[in-house]
């Protein structure tokens, strides 16, 4: 019998509950092991609950469950930073394994949750921290054995993907499909760690830790949503036959680590740009492996706890041996340096001239493919320093302005002219 | 010291050695322990080769391998069936992990190797053997554990999706898209296995025979190939923003199992319509993880080779526990019964009359679309049985038509007319 502490009972928390005591799936037999949650962490033992959970294994008392000798693997499913720090630190002194599907708690203490697990000898395993129900955590850490990973990319966000989607297929402005959004369910009462990129930073944070040997300080990743994009850029884009979504990107190059999470423009006949409503797509390249993509939900009750789950599986099957990816050593920030392509930028009239001389003023080749209204132009390859400090020089309002990086292979400037 | 034994020292085995023998990748210090390719079984010693490796580990006697009693892993790349078969059942019972890239091979005798791995508390992988660096197998297996699986499909083999893509793109003919394929490397000396579908075939019985829990008879899947697509065909599916992939998909519903390789009409808008060149990809769908979709290299030697190592290291570290996840029983057949769609068909116009009176005879609703030299028409939703009766029925040469299953949900067949 592997007994099993639940710390959190929200919708993941739910759904492992249900998945462990759905009759129909193959877990115990094929572990040829018995599996009980024994003990759930709850806030209020007397809250109305739609699941069916008998109320003498909840509990308000987070050591009742972290100092109970019986139980074998802790899964932590609550969310926010410090407590869940807490609890996991003390799950590990204790001698248990750690399940977590928290990317807020991993982004930040993924070397020290990895050094506690080798020490006490025992598993730490956060598939369900990066884009849900996608199975990437396992096979980049496969992957990372063998080669040296020069690029990860994707699509990590569902809410803000559903929302692009709809603006792009549906006509919406941003307010009305962020309102769609909320009423769906894909957005939370406060969406700002999606749609500003919070959400994506995180999980970025933990996949290039991961990738690169090193922890990657989240903070040091750059971060801008998509708040700020219009339905005239929707329509431009359109015309330019490329798609916009919001990507997580983040390459190596020797010691440098460059990581980003912005708007990219993308071809509209490519993978990643198939991608819609609340689809996650991830990308990892390697230098024998090539170019893997992973594709699937990457949120939502079902596909996150299936991943808990298979971390549980895997932890009581004893397949959880910690590899030793992250180097020892201090945390290392991720600059912008490795970044540049052909940018898009759109900004209002009124500050036309000023724009224009500060392009001149850094150089920045360009053509202009429309004034009305607006002032829209492609520019030639430049850094993403360059364009960052250009528009850091502009001064103005963030909602006259929105910039973006063109990823589109067969982009050709000349053709914008025609528009 | 782990020591390992390799048969064959083809393209793939060569890419073994190689990736185990690079200094640059972290598999030693990962492990902690110390790895050797021992001995290489090879059918010439003497043959000149284009990889650095000391003649004296080479042998002609694989049994000089398997009854090595230092030898603790048996990677057999040498490709075949009945050798193959003889050698993997020795290494298992002389003590030995197994792993292997040969589809051909698994998909006969895939149950029987998991008791025998089983019986001698061994590890038998495989990884490689289904769309080559694309990791498949493992992920599929962990869900299994949790889900139960409606459908499997994908692209699976390159050469034909090469073909396909430079039919579509350069607007070659067949044999002028395989010429090239065979020009660049992508097919061998005999194209047949890859053309007709068997390289799928095989590859979708490995696959559904672990989603579906039992040994699925590799000979009963249905398998048609891309010979017959002609360049009018290619033409017509543009006009409907169609693209035709030749698509292994397999689908089971209580007891029943159906499965089929042959060419699919997909959306051009489609995630699966962009994937191109030789690359592959690969679809599974669960109860709870909803659909997954894995894309990268299905074929070529550092993408397989790195799958084979990737096993390499699971078996090293000790995870490697074989899921009891075929049943013991017979093997079980496929049939097309849970198939239907809308169909596509080309039929010379000298079989106008036969064709339509045959529609009429088995009640099949169509539209047709074109009549000029050749009729084309688009079925109303019939099942796959009764298209693959009529084509029966219809008794002409093969090159004297096509035909194809649809699957773009948005199809509209009153557009067609129009076309």
């Amino acid at each position: 019998m592997v007994k099993i502490g639940l710390l959190g009972l929200g919708t993941v928390g739910s759904g492992v509950y249900e998945i462990i005591n759905n009759p129909k799936n193959n877990l115990r037999k094929l572990l040829n092991k018995n599996i009980e949650i024994s003990k759930v962490l709850v806030r209020d033992k007397n809250k109305k609950r739609n699941i069916d959970i008998p109320t003498e294994i909840l509990t308000e008392d987070p050591y009742d469950i972290l100092n109970d000798p019986e139980i074998d693997i802790i899964i932590e499913v609550m969310g926010g930073i410090d407590k869940a720090y807490a609890y996991i630190c003390t799950a590990f002194k204790n001698g248990k394994h750690v399940v977590t599907a928290n990317k807020a708690v991993v982004s930040k203490y993924l070397a020290q949750f990895l050094a506690l697990a080798d020490e006490n000898n025992k598993g730490f395993l956060f598939e369900a921290s990066v884009a849900g129900g996608i199975p990437i955590i396992k096979p980049l850490k496969q992957n990372v054995r063998i080669n040296q990973i020069s690029e990860i990319k994707g699509i990590l966000n569902g809410t803000t993907n559903f929302i692009l989607t709809k603006m792009a297929e549906a006509g919406l402005t941003f307010n009305e499909a962020l309102d769609l959004a909320s009423k769906l369910g894909y957005a939370e009462a406060d969406p700002t760690d999606d749609i500003e990129g919070y959400d994506v930073q995180r999980k970025l944070a933990i996949l290039s830790s991961i990738a690169f040997h090193n922890q990657v300080d989240v903070d040091s990743i750059k971060c801008r949503g998509i708040s700020t994009i219009s339905s005239k850029d929707i329509h431009m884009f359109k015309k330019m036959k490329l798609t916009v979504k919001l990507v997580g990107s983040a390459i190596a190059s020797n010691d440098t680590i460059s990581a980003s999470v912005e708007p990219i423009l993308v071809d509209e006949n490519s993978t990643i740009a198939t991608v819609k409503e609340a689809f996650n797509i991830v990308s990892i390249t390697g230098d024998t492996i090539g170019e893997l993509q992973f594709y699937g939900q990457g949120a939502g009750k079902n596909p996150t706890a299936n991943a808990v789950v298979c971390d549980i599986y895997d932890i009581i099957s004893g397949q959880y041996k910690t590899d030793h990816f992250i180097q020892n050593g201090e945390i290392k920030s991720a600059g912008i340096d490795l970044f540049s392509g052909k940018y898009y930028i759109r900004i209002d009239t009124k500050n036309k001239q000023k724009v224009l001389d500060l392009l001149n003023k850094n150089n920045i080749k360009h053509k202009l493919i429309s004034m009305n209204q607006e002032l829209i132009l492609i520019t030639d390859l430049v850094s993403a320093k360059s364009i960052e400090h250009f528009i850091e020089q502009l001064k103005i309002f963030e909602n006259d302005y929105s910039y973006m990086r063109i990823e589109a292979n067969i982009f050709d400037i000349d053709k914008c002219i025609a528009i």
